[in-house]
Parts: C-alpha cells; structure tokens; sequence
C-alpha cells in the first residue's frame, strides 16, 4: 500500500530525548538526556496504598469509562493544591484534567491555531511544547532570554511588529519557573510586563509550570496566573507524584476550557479513570506535602554535585545557568562547536546530552546543550561530567591546533 | 480575554452520549445511551492482585515515563492475542500502544486527512469516529448498510466517483464486526470486496475491532486484517478487560506506525505506563480467557431480554437489528417521529437512548436510535423499553389523530 499523508506532520522531527531514551539501555552510558525524575522520588508504598483502596472502595468506578473533563473531585483536589502552592484562584469549571501536561499543550496549539498562525516562545523553549505547535503548524517567534527569563522589551517589540502586520500572534507561551531547558526563573518585573502585554494587546497568555515545587535555592516568584486569572496555566502529576499514571491539568478562562472539552473527545473520550482516582487520592491525603521535601533535598544535592563537576570539569570558554530548581541546566561551549555533531562523539565517550538546537525554534542555541541532573546517580554525575569535559577540551585543542 | 480560536474545532458538536452522562445521576432514568461495559465483567479482584504485583516487581519503571508507542512486552502479548482471536499476524514493529483506541482514531485522521480530503465511512457510523474525522476537518462520505453491512457495491460506485473528479479517499473506515451503533456485521463477501476495493484503489482500509470478541450467537467471519497485512486495525483494552486504563492499540505497515509514534509524541509523549504494565500482566497470564466467556454470558442474556421486550413494547413499524454480539442494537420507528425531538420527552419519562442522526455523517439517520443492553440490569432492561414503547405509541396516536 502507498500511503499519501497529510501536510500535517510535515515539520515534526523525531524527538532527539526519545531518540536518546534507546541508547539508556546501554549500562556504561550516562545520560543528561532524558527529563525523567528520579525514581527514588515515587511515593511507591503510599500509592500501592491508594491503588489498593480505590480497587476495594471505587473499582466499579475506577475501571470505568469518565466525563471528557476530568472527575469533580479530583478537580477540587487540585484547585485546592494551586491555590495553596501558587495562591492561584479557581474553579472546578475553570479546570480540566489531561493525560500528561503534553496533552495540555497539544489541545493549546489545535486550539488557537490555525496552520501558519504566530505565536511567541522563549528561545530555546521545551522540546515537548515545539512538537506539540509544529504538529499544529504554528509559526513559532522565539523570543532571547537572559538570567532573568525572556526579554520582555523584545517580546513588546515583536507584538507591536506582529500587530502592525495583521499578525498578531495567538498566545505567548512561557515556562517562568526553572524554565526547560535553561532552568532560568523570570523575575517579577519581567511576569507583570508580560501580563500587561497580554493585556494590552489580548493576547493569552499561557504560563507552563511543571517544575514550580522543586526549589533548592532562592525566593518564591508569585505565578502569573495568580496575578492574572486570564491566564491559561498548565501543571502536571509527574514531578510532584510520578510521570507513568500521564496526569496534568490545564486552567483557564471557561470559554476555553469548554474548548478544551470538546476538543478531548475526539482525542481520547477521557484521561485514565483510575489514574484520576489514584491522583485524587494523593491530593485528598496530602501526599504532596510528605514528597516534596524529599525530593527538593534528593535533587537539590545532586544539583550542587554537577554545578561543583562543572566548575572543575569544563574548560574556559564554557558557561552554564545555576537554576535555583527544576531538573534541567544549560551549559553553553565554545562557539566553534557544534553540540549536535558533537553529540554521536559524546554517546562513543559514554555521556550523553540533548543539544541547543532541539530546544530552539530559531535554530540559534548550536553550542549549547541541556544537561538533566535529577536522574543519575552521586558519582555518575561526577564521571559524566568530566567525560563531557574531557571530549569538550579535546575539541578545543584540535580546534587551536587547526 | 477574548480569544480568537482556531477554526479546527469548527466543525465538532458536544457528543449526545456525553451531555447524556450528565442526566445518567438522575437515580429514575435508564439510560441506554451511553456505550459503557457492565462493571459485573471487570476483573476487579485479578486487576488489584496484578496492580499490586507490578507495584511490588516492576514500580520504578511503571511510575516512569516510558517509549512513545508503547513497552515491547506489552506488544508481543497485543501480537499474539490477535493471532490468537482474529488469526491475525503482526510484528512488534507494527503495533502501536494508545490511550484508548479513540487516540487510535484521532491519530488515523491527523496523519491521513488534509482540510477538505475525502474518506469513507458507514452510514451510520461510531460517533467518535465523527468526532475524530471532524476534528481534522475530513469530508465523509458515508455509504449505507443492509443486513450484511455496508453495501461495497456503493463504496466502489463512489470511490470510481471520487477517483475520477480527483478526489481519491484518503481511506476507508470500518467496524465490520457487531458495528458500533447498529450491531450489524458485514458478511464475508463484503469483506473480501472491500479489500479488493482497498488494494485496486491502494485506499487504505481500516478495521475498528473493539467487539471482535463479544459474539453471542453465529458464527466468527475472519477479521479483514487476517485477510489482508495493508489492513490497519484498530483494537482496544475496554471490553476484555475495562476501560477505565485507556488502553487500546493500533496494527498497521510500519511505514503508517512510524508516524503515528511521531504524532503520538505531540499528543500525550507515550500512553500511562502503569496501564502498560497491568494490561501487559493481563494478557500474559491469560486473564482474557476466563473474562470473555463470562462477559459474553451475560451480555447475550440482556441483548436477549431487550429483543424480547422490544417484540412485546414497540408499535407496529418499528423495526430494529438482532446483532450476534457486541454491545448495541439500532432501532428505526415510524419516519414521521424524529427521535432527536423526542429524546427531551424520553428522558422525561425515564428512559435515554443516543438518536440516529449523532451516528449520521449524512444526518439520514432521524427516525433511528442506538440502544444499549450490556449496562443496564435486567429489570431496568425491560422497563425502560417498555416505558420508550409506550411513549413511542402515544406519539404515534398522536400523529394519526393530526
């Protein structure tokens, strides 16, 4: 059978992190790749617990086909948790359960966009977050960052440029807190500006934060969406529970939730029954609270290890973000390298990364690569570390040579 | 705010099932018009002991975020459970694992259909089939059924139309077996037609099989993928087993699977992994094998309940199919009632039902109604058609008497 597909997936690329995931199974490679958490963070004995009661008390329900939106008192459950973690105000209609926040940006993009539509990003940006937008032929307009999140100045200026031209773009797309890749936190100044833009110009704005409660370091930054409740915002199960029951929620005005709704049934009738049951449960049992401070000293600790690895490891001429949480840094080499063609070199080396460039929409991040510090272990951070530096000096010294 | 949204959604209605779950709390209304199993078929005791084995054996990996298309265990089992029931012969590389096999429908349309591409369907046909040709903006061309299915002799009338004004159907779409709303299966001639249409054409044909194993009278008919490797099938977890875990699957040449694994990292990054495993563990110790003869037991016993009450309740030109199995049956009443107006007046007198036209990509549908037997108790069964006769015969007093 010849096959003639769609235009549609005509400007996806294979992710290069899931590319990598097939290489994890080699047992001497040490990979930054992935964006996985640790799994000594899963609550495994409390949730075999809540598995087990929701079996012995819901089962009927819990196996069961759900509404499209999301059960009510999950719902409940997590506009408690936002207002309490982030002083977000909701309510259950406001909200809508996802399988994964990946979902949450996939119905964004087919929501608001049509093929060939702007819309803003930071550069670099999630790798999840640009699949989901070119699956949905989004022009992507990525706008620099620097130590305190996107330059807000430049996204005004884009607006106003956007505008003129009859393209005003159909949302701004940001991961303030412990931003993937870069693990930089946008500072207050720069949230209000981006909420007056927004405003001024009725542009939604979307504020994507999975990493909020993983902070090692530094003061609180109030969330957008409590400063602004236009905001769309999008949280997930996997950092503060765990990644393989896929729940997120998305939060936003009801007009566009009801988009959302209806949207998801043609995607997937529903998220998993059961999982909305084991989520609620580990919300009404406050399992958060009992998680987080585990998993804030397991990852800060390991976050210090490959900053002091850096510092020691890396030649002159690197540079890389000191994220205050998150799971991600940046590093950034020489400028005559090419992290990408570096990248097969490195796996032979035994370490391994996800280039700049999978995270940039403009293609400009080609010295840089994101490095994951929340999943390996003590000394492979260590040793990875220096392996990457080592090859990274290596080709310095080829370079001066040349 | 005021968002200006994307004209993807343009062509999708709020599913009739769905808005119908919200009356089915309503504790007088029997209620035939959702599609749910019997929760007297989920193996409640066996999924809890599987849950807790894999939280014991498997938890860091069940918890963790896992490959795109799915764990390779989990597809051997899917290879040979339909090599097993349908004689249909696979390999890993063909099989995709989905959240449900709605996801399975979405990502057909989303990586065949361009704006305006024509596909075939039945007239009726399943409602999220609607919802996913809707979502990417398909132009369907639904082809009637008789007794024995659709009528291919029409299919091919239309596609020799199609082929010759430059309009080529990007595929056909099918439930062959126990279809989903009228419960007819196609006949063996049919299908070997319709794979003769499919490879003359190079359309490509897919199979939706969710009911293959629920037959509770006549004989099996070979899955058309059995019959042809091109097939692509769609399969699903939620009536052998439950569907609260959105399992499901997709079969299809590896070509189409390698986008579909690509689309499907846009859409959720990969479908629950705990779901993967505890349905993984469920084929492997055969689980399917004790839970089937149990379901269709029960199952044939209310299909035979409804067929009895609907001779003895419904009016004279009523008329409706005796499916050999799956979970509905398709009722047409006198051509002067249209049964969406007369949905409101049911539900007031204690009974729901999804009306023809929901099923309808023709909208031909208006005197017919899909009625499910396998949710409902026996008792509820029989009253609730009695009470939709009675009103029915009212109507039709009615009408005689104007």
């Amino acid at each position: 059978m010849e096959f003639r597909f769609s235009d549609n997936l005509k400007n996806m690329k294979p992710s290069e992190i899931r590319e990598l995931l097939k290489y994890a199974s080699n047992k001497n490679l040490i990979s930054f790749g992935g964006g996985m958490p640790n799994p000594l963070t899963f609550p495994m004995a409390e949730l075999k617990g809540i598995m087990d009661d929701v079996m012995d008390n819901y089962g009927a329900l819990a196996l069961q086909y759900g509404n499209t939106g999301g059960m009510n008192e999950l719902k409940t459950e997590i506009k408690r948790l936002v207002n309490e973690t982030e002083k977000i105000a909701s309510s259950e209609s406001e909200i809508l359960v996802t399988s994964g926040s990946q979902q949450g940006l996939y119905e964004l993009a087919k929501i608001f966009v049509n093929p060939g539509d702007v819309i803003i990003t930071e550069e670099p940006t999630y790798v999840g977050a640009i699949s989901a937008f070119d699956a949905n032929k989004a022009e992507m307009h990525s706008i620099p960052m620097d130590s305190n999140g996107i330059r807000t100045d430049l996204v005004e200026e884009e607006v106003r440029k956007l505008v003129a031209a009859g393209r005003k773009p159909k949302f701004i797309y940001t991961i303030p807190t412990f931003q993937n890749p870069t693990g930089i936190t946008m500072s207050l100044d720069r949230r209000k500006h981006l909420i007056e833009i927004s405003q001024e110009y009725q542009i939604p704005l979307v504020e994507d934060n999975p990493y909020g409660e993983l902070r090692y370091s530094g003061q609180r930054i109030p969330a957008m969406k409590s400063l602004d409740r236009d905001v769309i915002y999008l949280g997930t199960f996997s950092k503060i529970m765990c990644p393989g029951l896929r729940m997120g929620f998305t939060i936003g005005p009801e007009a566009f939730i009801g988009k959302v709704n209806l949207l998801k049934q043609a995607l997937d009738l529903s998220s998993s029954t059961f999982s909305q049951f084991v989520a609620w449960q580990y919300l009404a049992r406050n399992m958060v609270s009992k998680q987080i401070p585990k998993t804030v000293e397991l990852y800060r600790k390991k976050r210090d290890i490959m900053l002091k690895a850096l510092e020691e490891e890396f030649p002159e001429g690197s540079s890389w973000s000191r994220p205050d949480g998150g799971m991600f840094l940046w590093a950034t080499v020489d400028s005559r390298i090419n992290t990408t063609d570096l990248l097969p070199e490195a796996i032979q080396a035994g370490v391994a990364y996800v280039s700049g460039n999978a995270f940039s929409p403009a293609r400009m991040q080609g010295s840089s690569m994101r490095l994951n510090f929340t999943f390996s272990e003590d000394d492979q951070i260590r040793e990875g570390i220096r392996r990457l530096g080592t090859l990274i000096s290596k080709k310095m010294e080829i370079l001066e040579t040349q």
